[in-house]
């Protein structure tokens, strides 16, 4: 029995579990984004920023996945919203009966829109189905304008990239037009995002775009 | 047969390899260090730099990690030492059977260091040896202050952590203090330099601090 067998099991059984959390979801009238980086690129800001600047509009609830701590949980909570850490506990990213077992857990106090955020880690949860209606890629432009041809699996099986920290473009090597350029070379249909979260600009357009997907789920 | 003893057989194969590449290195009187961080911290920067203001002391032979491209191979071949690219095809770290297959590879005229730059994952490469000397850990500061305790396997594995990018500090929310003090309480034997490959900040005694381990290997 070959080791690749055997990962081709782990994932058929986790496309199973997914495809339950995807009809859940459904059941539920939830749209569910798979929120994916590198550790450092801004997730919990923006899901930070995306329920401040959301309030009127739609409501959220959030799974927080990490390795060790929960760190991220409790700065998501100081929102007010719902939200339930998952700790991997050292494994590299999130499966889907990890999310499954942790929606049990989340308040199911009417939200909308469930953002789950995955181990910080721009190779590994490329290849795991959660059961979302879509993965968003966050890279920050002080990772440089090269991510996309290094790492090409993950924004490959992403809907949309958010290129995050653009304040910070003016002290830094890295040429957004080459950046958006190498992204949309590897998947021509990702939707693209210029974010801060520090200055909020960019966030309006992300606003607008995640409440036409919820209106429309 | 269960995943968890094939990942064990393939960590036990990867060790028996690993030590044999020791033994080769040790032969060869080499220092190597393998190099590991997030996505975009700045680990090929670290070697051009590192490669530039050592060239009196001592010389370096190089090989490269990525998922898919060339594109570090192809800076760092630009300052004229040996180089050999490894290409993973989307596997999330380097195993000692690549780097011992690399080695091969590597054009050996008289180099005193290997650097052996890793996928970038703060996540997997923490458990593989590859037959290094040590591991040494960059982390930007634009990745906030938290990662040590949040990514503790990489920290603990490591021996020395290159807190790069300083020259941004004023543009981030990111306290160095809490960053050195998290990153200490993971691993109080950490050997810790401040740095940015943008002004050569901290590079002096990054270089000492290598070379010293050089003379005495």
């Amino acid at each position: 029995m070959s080791v690749i067998t055997i990962e081709r099991k782990v994932l058929e059984k986790n496309d199973v579990i997914a495809n339950e959390n995807r009809k859940t979801f459904k059941d539920r009238n939830l749209f569910v984004l798979n929120l994916v980086s590198s550790p450092g690129s801004g997730k919990t800001s923006l899901i930070e920023r995306t329920i401040a600047l959301s309030r009127n509009k739609f409501r959220i609830g959030v799974i927080e996945g990490d390795l060790q701590t929960n760190l991220d949980a409790e700065r998501v909570s100081a929102y007010n919203v719902p939200v339930v850490q998952i700790v991997t506990h050292g494994a590299c990213h999130l499966e889907a009966d990890l999310v499954r077992d942790a929606f049990y857990r989340v308040d199911k106090n009417d939200f909308d829109l469930l953002i789950i955020e995955n181990v910080g880690n721009l190779v590994c949860p490329a290849g795991y189905d959660l059961g979302e209606n879509m993965k968003v890629v966050i890279v920050s432009t002080t990772e440089g304008d090269d991510k996309p041809l290094k790492y090409p699996a993950m924004f490959r099986n992403a809907s949309a990239l958010i290129i995050n920290k653009v304040d910070l473009i003016p002290y830094l090597n890295c040429n957004l037009d080459v950046l958006k350029k190498n992204a949309i070379s590897i998947n021509p249909s990702l939707k693209l995002f210029e974010t801060s979260c520090f200055t909020d600009v960019g966030l309006e357009s992300w606003i607008e775009w995640l409440n036409s997907h919820i209106q429309n789920r």
